[in-house]
């Protein structure tokens, strides 16, 4: 049922890191849902296909968030003066005990929906709450919203308000197993689960064990934090005195890449082993930047992720981060870089803004498969992007119009159309 | 010819720093542009003043922007990946040589001038181009779009552009009398020249000592760069190996602060030496996160600035930074100030948002006189604001919703009312 049709405008994306390709007034294919690649002129093989002529407009592919938080969005941008443990308590879970509330979810969870449908981002990677009840009411809005998701019901089962913890390894299984079935009942064809272990904190060993067999069960893929902040790192060490380094308190139960597809948030602290065992298994790095300066977490050193060769992609982690948009986290994520390379590592070049829109496309799209370039055989996760609110006194090229509008987050108003798995959403 | 008035909503201002007010359902009260305090009720006395309902909406201070170059405006959120110097010589001065073409200045300056008006800035220092010219048509738009102002036209005789070096310190302070004499001829009420000397390495000696003379002549009050970037500042020294500091290279010219009013941009790098000059002589501190992130320059000790009572405000600094936002400039303040205490100084104690709230009315507003506070007697500048565009699924409190709306950035659509001396410009 996907579209076949072809795009006329500017047609931007990075197939690499830093290698950004712009045909101005160019053609980019979309046959079945399957991107075939772009061009000067629309190729004789696809004559028939109707062009959409979208005048000046920039055409990129979609943005996929790699860690966000649904029930947060509630309080976005406030309770910012805090760092993470007091975050948490003070602000975060004060919030997510409302979901318990199925009304207080529908209508959260509209508005969360809505606003990731109106921006940049075509797919995201998302944690609920423990609630069961209410994250299938998100990922129902996600299906209805168009953007593709990977959902997690949050486990948790201890070092949280009691209303938040999950009553034993055994019933929290029960709960997350139920939580599996009823999604793949409901015929999702965008929407997905996806294993959700809060962090190392907030789950026992018994708890994690359980999740490990049901990931094995399902075949699912994996999300939790990692490395985030000294505090918590330090925690994890008490907790957890048999693991090796933060990321093998995960992978000792099969939850940190392998044959799960894992993605961890944050890795601001990983140690050199923690990064070699990511290397090793595969797992993605979901860089967050703006929760990071907003938690005062620190930042994560993405310029050596990127030369190791680490998957990586952005997350916008809201609401430690405070904005949901993709295109902030794109620029959020060279500033950092920036400020990184000032203070902390003098040899790990700042980020570019090619670098970083590889990230916000291709890298964190590597996730969930062929995602993020309009390379031949990708999937068409794709944005419209109008700038013409935005005046210049004199003419700009293309590159310099994409990064302006990333920088002036043209995402909150200039989309104006938008695709996913070929199918238009906007 | 100013209004009196009654503004009557959720009236937030931060009288100290750090220190916010806030009184749901209350009302502000403008006699004659003079601010006349917040208060419960309209008073008595005030009975017979028009009391504007603004509904559930914010009503707060204008916003005051100590920093920001009008000229680079036109490619704001291009350009990024430099660093200072590199970005002046690639990216700002080629942009600036355009000035020297009026029909051009007119057209880029008008965009600048609306940006501006529609946002919550109401009062801006601004650096122009050297052209006396393309700086005076500057000054008639923001004359027509009621946000007030201090304008320069910008000094510089060495280590620029042909195009942009003024040939000679003679020249130079004949074409800036002419310039200022322009400004006092054309009978703005809300604009003014300030004696702009680009910064240390852009003026000989020569000029320094002729742009002193003139600031004494017309009495006015001066804006510079400050220690801005390591190599600049090593730069400073070679060129000025009699200044004791960068500032130094200033003050011995009548240029930092004493008798004339003095704001210097950035300060990253001030040394104890200097930041000890800058509160002898009661110079005022732009902090401009966005573009020292932007620039890679560093993060600016606001918390120590704050501490030691220097007179601070924050800057756009737009286009080293990306927006022309100032609300953006908040939250930037904020979150530089986390990574300042997570790297660089454990003692620092990150700014909350009540405090930068207060660098962005009240700290800058008094490089202005008594502005940036609601307090009795202090000028009428405000903002109204509407948040209806971003729902919550709960009732948030006034403070919450300020927070958000500054962390969300609706300064971009949001402001319904602004008013500029009790005058009222939106």
């Amino acid at each position: 049922m996907n579209a076949s049709f072809a795009l006329k405008g500017n047609v931007c994306h990075t197939p690499a890191p830093g290698r950004l390709e712009i045909r101005e007034r160019g053609i980019v294919v979309c046959e079945d849902g399957v991107c075939r690649g772009v061009f000067d002129a629309v190729p004789e093989r696809f004559a028939h296909l109707e062009v959409v002529d979208c005048g000046d407009r920039l055409i990129l592919p979609g943005l996929v968030d790699l860690h966000t938080h649904a029930p947060q969005y509630a309080f976005c941008g406030t309770g910012m003066d805090y760092e993470l443990m007091d975050w948490l308590y003070k602000v975060a879970f004060p919030e997510e005990i409302r979901y318990a509330d199925a009304a207080y979810a529908e209508k959260a969870y509209g508005i969360f929906a809505q606003k990731l449908k109106e921006g940049a981002t075509t797919r995201a990677v998302i944690f609920g709450t423990m609630h069961a009840d209410a994250t299938l009411t998100l990922m129902d809005l996600m299906e209805q919203c168009g953007v593709a998701s990977l959902v997690g019901k949050v486990n948790m089962d201890r070092y949280a308000p009691a209303e938040l913890t999950e009553p034993g390894a055994e019933q929290a299984a029960a709960d997350t197993r139920r939580f599996i079935e009823s999604c793949l009942k409901r015929g999702y064809v965008r929407t997905g689960p996806i294993v959700t272990p809060r962090f190392v904190p907030s789950c026992t060993d018994a708890l994690m064990e359980k999740l490990g067999e049901i990931r094995r069960e399902y075949d699912l893929p994996v999300q939790s934090h990692l490395s985030e902040n000294p505090d918590e790192v330090a925690f994890v060490g008490e907790l957890a005195p048999e693991a090796a380094f933060y990321g093998d308190a995960y992978d000792r139960f099969g939850l940190f890449g392998g044959d799960s597809r894992t993605v961890m948030a944050h890795c601001v602290y990983s140690t050199p082993e923690e990064v070699q065992r990511m290397l090793d298994n595969g797992v993605w790095v979901a860089h967050c930047p703006s929760s990071n300066m907003n938690i005062a977490s620190g930042i994560a050193p993405a310029r050596r992720y990127l030369e190791k060769g680490l998957h990586m992609g952005l997350g916008t982690d809201v609401s430690g981060g405070s904005s949901i948009s993709m295109f902030r986290a794109v620029t959020d994520a060279i500033q950092v870089s920036k400020m990184y390379w000032r203070y902390i590592d003098r040899d790990a070049k700042p980020l570019t803004f090619p670098e970083a829109l590889y990230l916000a496309t291709k890298g964190g799209g590597s996730f969930f498969g062929s995602i993020g370039s309009f390379e031949d055989g990708f999937v068409f996760d794709a944005i419209v992007l109008d700038d013409a609110a935005e005046p210049s006194p004199r003419p700009l090229s293309a590159a310099d119009r994409l990064e302006r509008a990333f920088y002036r987050e043209l995402d909150r108003t200039g989309i104006t159309m938008k695709f996913v798995d070929g199918i238009k959403v906007i």
